[in-house]
């Protein structure tokens, strides 16, 4: 369109109001924006530049670098907009809860023994497909995946921690800084690794005996905990006096636990019943891996006898599409997909409600925007 | 000796000199003292207790919570001493400065392989037992292993920073606490991981191509880094204004270097010469994993021909206590035993030069006590 106005040079003039009333920034826009920003600030960081050897260091930006949705970087910025806040102040903390969900990701991928993320290889497989191909034998490559996999994490925690101290360039008062550094340990880091490590125990538990309150518990840490402490973090430091326990706090982490569990809640669809080419990850994965999520394990407990059995071994092994389209036809015909999914519509619904005490603005409807995309969006 | 004076009902007055005049604390009574507080600090710290599964609550606390020599806390305090500042004060790093040494030990015995610390199981070797014992599958309880031994150690580094927050509770000002935050990722957290990863990859290397500097370089990250950080953080304590730039700093970083070669070299020397029942590691695991210590390396320069051969032999495999002596017995008959020692000895005195510039004092007694120490020690 830019070049349009040169087959033009002399264009009509716009009218004025036209020129001053520029369309609406849709709340994809403004996410867009924040990415950019986001993007580039990680992209020009030094600090894992000078990391030894160079693999480590190249590996330890792959996550963080690589283009992804930056929703918790949003929720910081839209978060201290809500407050009244100047959303420019937050760019280090916004990174920073990037960088952290980063270094959770390069560890779970190695938990999970998963070789591939967004399409591209996880930093242990990364290293192991780099290494073979300069020689190395596979059992040295493996060993060095793993170990450059955990050393990335590892790096990435304390880069997140270094990104949340840079405030101080931001006109941040230290005592703020520090409270937010110590918040994101006594609630985030525990939480979150308590989410993480529940999921890990429950895939080794008979997913017949996994209560449904246990899936909302690890799904409220593992994705709910730093959607919480991102929004808690914008709306304190647009609001300096604004403690963890103030009613706006309050309502914001409801709103984040209700968005997390919508947003997880739609990628155990997606794993059912996505397109594999748009989410970026195998269909029925969650099957082969026996994940207990609530449509499995909801599933489980309502299925009787022989169907209940038929289902079960339907999971826990590689599965071809036909094997994936029958699993999702029985939790379909027992209403269990629907009930879920109902489930997960009044969450959003929840998420949205949480906001209704703070007072109309842009960051209101774009976080508005966020709950209703989180149950609808199609990867 | 305490239940003779029961027999003694009626001891003989102790004269006033002796009562006032207690004998001079030795600078391992003062690290008896510091370890002592720090302990306490540690089991009594909530932080990691909150962490669910249970057991992934009770493995986080078992490195940082089993008795160590607590070296690195006492560096924290000696050198907030040495420069005139109050111990008292800094209890909250010296316990930061051990946590965070603790995870990268966790993290280091996966990544080793290693089953066994200071005579009790590792953290993925005994979840792994654990597990097992409670009917799990090995296949399930190794992976339970390796991931509660992941995010223990992910745990702690949060644990560390959660304590040096703490710092607020004894009078430092939040841009202090807030600039050792920021050393701790800039410096300590880039240069102790590098350090690490350096020794993996030259775990994987041909160890005939592995130069002494890079030998060095590794040391000096992964041991030298953490030591110099406890020096630096203490000292900066006790002298709100130092940077991490005064000479004091920069001398103090000396020492830690030297001491952390220096404790460097007596460890591979004690894996090679030392009593297996007094370091409670086995003799000789160092030739088994081929790790490129300066002993190592510098044989294999040394040797030639079938010599070279034949010592090349004695490691990278399980290797007899008779293999070992042979092993060692090569090292010493090269010559590269006596210089080794002869520069690990070189590296405990250039250590006690860097504290010249300092006043005596009791804590300068200590240092230099601690650096004969690490050149002395058994175990």
């Amino acid at each position: 369109m830019a070049s349009a106005s040169f087959r033009h040079p002399k264009p009509k003039p716009v009218p004025f109001i036209l020129m001053v009333k520029a369309a609406p920034k849709t709340w994809s826009d403004s996410l867009a924006e924040i990415a950019t920003a986001v993007q580039s600030a990680l992209e020009s960081d030094p600090f894992a530049q000078a990391v030894r050897p160079n693999y480590l260091a190249r590996w330890t930006r792959v996550y963080p670098c690589a283009a992804g949705k930056r929703l918790r970087p949003a929720l910081v910025h839209w978060c201290c907009s809500l407050l009244g806040g100047n959303p420019e102040n937050v760019l280090p903390m916004a990174c920073a809860v990037e960088i952290y969900h980063n270094w959770t990701l390069v560890h779970d991928d190695i938990i999970d023994n998963d070789d591939v993320r967004r399409g591209n290889p996880t930093v242990h497989a990364g290293v192991l497909a780099e290494k073979t191909a300069e020689g190395l034998s596979v059992a040295k490559s493996t060993m060095l995946g793993q170990s450059t996999a955990i050393l990335a994490g590892d790096i990435l925690q304390g880069w997140a921690i270094r990104k949340i101290c840079e405030l101080r360039s931001k006109d941040v008062h230290s005592d703020l800084i520090l409270s937010l550094i110590e918040r994101i340990q006594d609630f985030l880091c525990r939480e979150l690794i308590s989410g993480e490590a529940l999921d890990v125990d429950m895939s080794v538990q008979n997913p017949a005996q996994i209560t449904e309150n246990a899936v909302m518990d690890m799904m409220i840490g593992k994705t709910g905990a730093l959607l919480a402490y991102s929004c808690e973090a914008g709306a304190r430091i647009a609001q300096h006096h604004l403690n963890e326990n103030s009613e706006e706090i309050k309502q914001l982490h409801l709103f984040a636990n209700h968005l997390g569990v919508a947003f997880q809640l739609r990628d155990d669809w997606l794993n059912l019943f996505g397109n594999a080419d748009v989410v970026g990850k195998s269909v029925g994965s969650d099957l082969t891996n026996r994940k207990p999520t609530l449509f499995f394990v909801r599933t489980l407990t309502r299925l009787e006898g022989s169907a209940r059995d038929d289902f079960y071994h339907l999971s826990g092994r590689e599965l071809s599409p036909s094997e994936v389209k029958k699993a999702t036809q029985m939790m379909v015909e027992c209403g269990v997909v629907e009930e879920v999914v109902e489930l997960m519509n009044a969450h959003a619904e929840n998420a949205i409600r949480s906001l209704q005490m703070f007072p109309d603005s842009d960051a209101k409807t774009y976080l508005t925007h966020l709950a209703q995309y989180s149950v609808a969006r199609l990867k």
